[in-house]
């Protein structure tokens, strides 16, 4: 698969902000890292809204994460595409994170005309164990 | 299978209300509606905390409300365990929900000694059709 | 969702012996027990080619099961698509299958243009106990 | 995660043998490649008894070298444990494969003492495209 970058960080940045504003509500905590064609980078800050008692984060906040990755990805590669949606998601949470921000790591396995499935690795900033793992499918509405 | 109530409506009511204080944060949404050995029925508001453009339910939203569906179905069949986790969840999306309440009816399929695994249809209050389906496992702690 | 029958189950059995004859090459294991709108019930019968050590059945035996019943409610309910391939299968194992025939229950959970999603769910013969549950999502090929 | 090899190849290839004699039965087509702590690859040879019509292969035959694959690398690094099962098993189909041999990637994610969960990425032999992906949990069982 050859792909080029459609959107540039700064690009899906605006793009999200102004298309997705629901998502900043409770707070500014979602940062597009780096983005490259079928990749993208997610950071999630350790904000109060995703914490569990005892500092670990929530499984909808990782689910979060997951999900925003893999869209980012998928913009990043075929351009403004506000329509898509997640049709699947698989997770499998391996371990606590850390009581700190939250990196989710996308890469695309597969960007078809009418599905793109990707795989996203979830770590605690500095760390290099994965604490969850997300499988998911989006589908792209026809041009 | 043959299993017992452990923990009546409002006794799981009362322990996710006590334990798990911060879901209740956003705004006091999530209510059990019915428990039955093996089986719960969850109901989410609809409140702008969980709404995305043209008053559709967030994904995430939907997963919280299939993730605590099992909980409190394996809460109400072996009693107040509030270390279980979930290890894995897969959701697939298939329609899009009504601006309404929904509600996630759990059924579990499997009670281990470590393992629990139980699947959740969610629909719009008053609809027959299925907006979301969930798999989920989660791991019990030894006694 | 609405649906009507548009393959009997005489006609669906035909199709699956003339278009995929390979999967009948280890024996007549295969039988189409009801279709329905949206339903299908298979049985794969106990036979030496799917048994593991200790009588039990091998995991992609099970696998199988799933993935036809899955191909058959779908053939039942929108008549014989040749091209239809499965995108997404998602098994939970739960019990040891006993050493007898195994019946494979499948309900479509959605059925649209572009993909379908069902669950099944897998029993030993006489069983009420699931062995095995199984979300699966089919492509299928526009007209 | 740090793990040390506890069974070489040469083990690992002897043991399958000598403890699942069944999967060799329709013809030797199993093979391990490379074992290192945490990871396997596994080939699968292009055998009549995989294929579909149309060259292609079966996806029961992916979800088998998958398992095994995830079985391997957790033999490698755990040593010989007949009973690990699986519990949990997601398959996301990218691509027809080639009418080749197939080679099965796996990273396990997490190595707990109950349980294990990686990733197998399959490929057809000399193609860098994954034409099926997995996520896969066994149980293992209490020493």
């Amino acid at each position: 698969m050859k792909h080029q970058l459609m959107m540039s960080r700064e690009d899906v940045s605006a793009f999200l902000r102004r298309e997705f504003p629901q998502i900043y509500m409770q707070g500014d905590i979602w940062h597009v890292e780096e983005v490259a064609p079928l990749r993208a980078v997610l950071r999630m800050d350790y904000h109060e809204s995703q914490i569990r008692p005892g500092g670990t984060i929530s499984g909808p906040a990782m689910m979060t994460l997951a999900d925003l990755a893999l869209y980012v990805a998928i913009l990043a590669s075929i351009g403004p595409v506000g329509l898509a949606v997640t049709t699947n998601l698989n997770i499998n949470f391996l371990r606590k994170p850390e009581p700190r921000p939250m990196l989710g790591e996308c890469r695309l396995l597969k960007l078809g005309k009418r599905l793109a499935v990707g795989e996203v690795s979830m770590r605690s900033e500095g760390s290099d164990d994965i604490a969850a793992h997300v499988t998911g499918t989006y589908s792209i509405p026809s041009a």
